[in-house]
């Protein structure tokens, strides 16, 4: 780790799985620890653990913690019922799947548990790969816009957007971070604000409404999103506002880019119309911390992802490379070179 | 009032203002009464009373207060203070104005009191106006979205953009309105959502960073706001949030709607570039009812109100006509046309 990587959400220990309770940040740094593939379940429902490469990371540790109990049936249960917590991030599949062939490989408990980790250090490799890889597509001494929470707490570590804010601040290319709070589950305010203090990374909180005014003024030179599934036309799936971000900045000519691994693209989803978007219940948004917002009876429409067509993405930045405006056949080519080579 | 108007925010009775605490709705419904001007200043810096219409009124019943204590001075500290509460809205000073006018011409306190009276009443019948004209604007058989509170809690009553709604409803032309929760002070889940649930009109609430994927759903049929101050080109400054939302209606052809009295227009700013902005203090952001929802040192950004181009309002709805595509010179016809006449 360096300075500006101080935090793990998930991490295996001493035969347990502990998960950062991202619920109760920023006012209460709790860890709960699981040992049943089931508590793991239920984290990644219930919003314990969120994000999607650390859903990947967390339900694949899930396998292991199930492989444990020597049940070919259990097992089965575990990965079904794994890959039914969330619907939109697609790393979720993509580890399961990961974790299956690992296991029809013959791979025991042990071995099991050991591609989890892999899974998550390749995590945390890809993602310092995608900080500096997205740093260098950043305008030097201007500040970011980003959008939700992609950084440690989302992932394996570093983060993914927030690995290219870490890469620039390290740099000395990024004034600052501007962070949308990003309604209803606040993951900007509570999450992002939360982590890149604890880095010592300036950041300031905005109303998500605020950020076309933002955009307007002129002060941000990119604008820098994470991704829950990007198909394989590059349309991207998102974090709820998303979208809005995107239409906002190409308003004012500022570049829309989304940093993600390899393990976001889904090669089998033909467009962003074919991705499931997760709508949550009405309680989001009829109240917080117990308090009400809203009249409690009050109908609510609260889908947690949205879809930003390709065409308003600048660049998709993954371990790989940095694909520009990227396209079916640009993410084709891009799945299919070798691991190692350079997407010019 | 009809069966779609059964609030009042601001009234007189019994030789007192009356202003719904709209700070503590929708869990409580309490009245502050004002017998001095400094509480009507201090009510509407606190947002006890807010929308750019009330203010006015608020303020020109401060004045009538302020005149009942008899002295020059006094008179002279309230038209200044109640001036100094709030910049963006130019209802206030619009009010203001013409309360001054009144007295110059010799109005004591009993004639002020009548002027507020007046202005409050001119403004629901406006309201009303405003109403039946948009309501023939909105396409029939659909859904519209709105944004902040704009109804009988932001006006002398009946509403603006709500006044729209309230009329298309009425009319059978509505299936339902989507209210943008608005943060940061959350006036579409506390006050559009209770007001219109009061009048039986179906509200469903979303989370303002869901405006966009909601407008590409094709269900709306209409984006209807109001405004805190239309510049003489017909730029529109309005809630925080609001160009977003017109971003995201030219996007998807949805028609944004802009509707406010002409004592919302300003003929005196030439271009939203001129608007005052009100910035509001970091606790919004921070905490929501006492609860911390974020790092409680963290910086923020908290304008308010945005600007959004005359050229993204497809119309502007007003007492006097509704204006296709607002600019300088419609503006200045709007303002010049005989009370009665109707702009075609």
């Amino acid at each position: 780790m360096t300075a500006f990587d101080r935090i793990r959400a998930v991490f295996w220990e001493s035969g347990r799985l502990h998960l950062l309770d991202q619920r109760r940040l920023p006012t209460v740094e709790h860890y709960l620890d699981c040992t049943r593939w089931r508590e793991v379940a239920e984290a990644i429902r219930d919003m314990v653990v969120r994000g999607a490469p650390a859903i990947g990371i967390a339900a694949a540790y899930g396998v292991a913690l199930a492989a444990r109990e020597r049940s070919e049936r259990e097992l089965a249960a575990a990965f079904e019922g794994l890959a039914a917590t969330r619907p939109t991030a697609v790393n979720l599949g993509w580890a399961l799947a990961r974790m299956r062939r690992a296991h029809d490989a013959g791979a025991d408990a042990g071995a099991l548990l050991a591609e989890a980790q892999r899974i998550q250090a390749e995590d945390v490799a890809a993602n310092r790969r995608i900080g500096a890889l997205g740093a260098e597509h950043l305008p030097a001494g201007r500040a970011v816009l980003t959008h939700c929470n992609t950084g440690s707490l989302a992932t394996g570590g570093y983060g993914t957007a927030l690995g290219v804010v870490r890469s620039a601040y390290a740099a000395g290319r990024l004034t600052r971070v501007y962070a949308g709070e990003t309604r209803p589950w606040l993951q900007g305010a509570r999450l992002t604000a939360w982590e890149l203090q604890a880095d010592g990374i300036p950041v300031r909180l905005i109303a998500d409404g605020a950020a076309a005014s933002l955009l307007a003024s002129g002060e941000v030179g990119a604008v820098v999103v994470g991704a829950d599934r990007v198909a394989a036309n590059g349309d991207v799936a998102n974090k709820i506002g998303t979208y809005a971000l995107a239409l906002a900045a190409a308003a004012h000519d500022v570049p829309f880019l989304v940093a993600a691994p390899l393990s976001t693209l889904d090669a089998d989803t033909a467009s962003g119309a074919g991705i499931p978007i997760e709508t949550r219940g009405a309680e989001e948004l009829l109240s917080i911390a117990g308090q009400a917002i809203a009249p409690p009876d009050i109908e609510v429409w609260n889908p947690v992802f949205d879809v930003t067509p390709a065409r308003l993405v600048d660049a998709l930045i993954t371990e790989r490379g940095v694909v520009a405006r990227p396209d079916a056949h640009a993410i084709r080519r891009l799945l299919s070179a070798p691991a190692h080579e350079e997407i010019p």
